[in-house]
């Protein structure tokens, strides 16, 4: 989990901040190599993922400091909830949006020319495909509520119809074109399509 | 702020389901240009982008959903505070990480190879620059304290010296240099180093 990930390590700083880092214990995981113990947890299989004491696994490095943000008695680290959130929700952004530029060049730097630039557009897919069949194994839990997750959720399968519609995302996953071909009928969705 | 941006759809439709939509003025950008009134409020020049009736900017649609979620009287629809978050944070999450590969991938189709491939990383070197200038002007109101924005800023600024050392990011950054010195030294940073 530690190595070479900024994000890993953010979540680190941020447990051992509040005290609680010696609750967490770190496995290492080669995300590239897409093991299957990190697949499982976390289909984009990106570090870090950390699975609770119930089993649940958190995703995404924010959400996982807001998750550790609540456990112990430490004061919060993340307060998403006072007058300070929007500055530190705008700096938090800010600052991840570097990480992220900075991940990207790693990558690119890496890389060499035509070859592999397929294979970096497949991996992206794949990744894609392993989260749309978890989504379809999910398709009961999402309900027909809008919120944060299935408004995104609709979001990203409706940008996959719009740039990549030859890719037939909805082959083999009833539930989640069900899903979302009903979803797409709110009127918050028809008043905000993709250019055709 | 519309056209065919998956993330800023995503922040629309959110509105229009807490019944704010009208209370969005939405201004077409194409962030690719970097446009100055849109580098002006954010400078990682991304959108969606929203600027508040404060004049604050809200940056990256999670957060832009999140405030917009505090506004209005209709039922939240990003629960972060009830049981429910955790769920809900994790599919949101996933399904970004859907909408991250496809506009990775949406990108990589649009390039050709090795010219265009330097050009690629020079933009996010680019990026990175900005943000760093801003946050320079800043540097007082990033106090001591560790919280999610220092931490994910530290952890960047730590990761573009292990892996971009040559880009020489403190030259011109005296105040954000000194800080970064100064928080590279919490107990909780020197234990997670990157590998040398």
């Amino acid at each position: 989990m530690v190595g070479a990930s900024p994000y890993a390590r953010k979540v680190l700083v941020f447990a051992a901040e509040r005290g609680i880092r010696d609750r967490i214990e770190p496995i290492t995981a080669n995300p590239h190599e897409r093991p299957p113990e990190l697949v499982e947890e976390n289909p984009l299989s990106k570090v870090p993922t950390l699975v609770d004491d119930d089993g649940v696994a958190h995703i995404d490095s924010l959400a996982i400091c807001l998750y550790l943000d609540t456990l112990g008695e430490a004061p919060s680290l993340a307060p998403l909830n006072g007058p300070k959130r929007w500055p530190i929700l705008r700096r938090h952004m800010l600052a991840n949006g570097i990480l992220d530029a900075a991940v990207t060049r790693r990558m690119e730097s890496l890389r060499t020319p035509e070859p592999d630039r397929l294979a970096w557009m497949e991996r992206q897919l794949q990744t894609t495909w392993r989260v749309l069949d978890r989504f379809e194994l999910l398709a009961d839990e999402l309900g027909t509520e809008a919120e944060l997750d299935t408004i995104t959720l609709a979001c990203a399968l409706s940008y996959l119809d719009f740039r990549f519609a030859d890719d037939g995302w909805r082959s083999g996953r009833p539930r989640l074109s069900k899903w979302h071909a009903q979803f797409e009928q709110r009127p918050s969705m028809l008043a905000t399509r993709f250019p055709v």
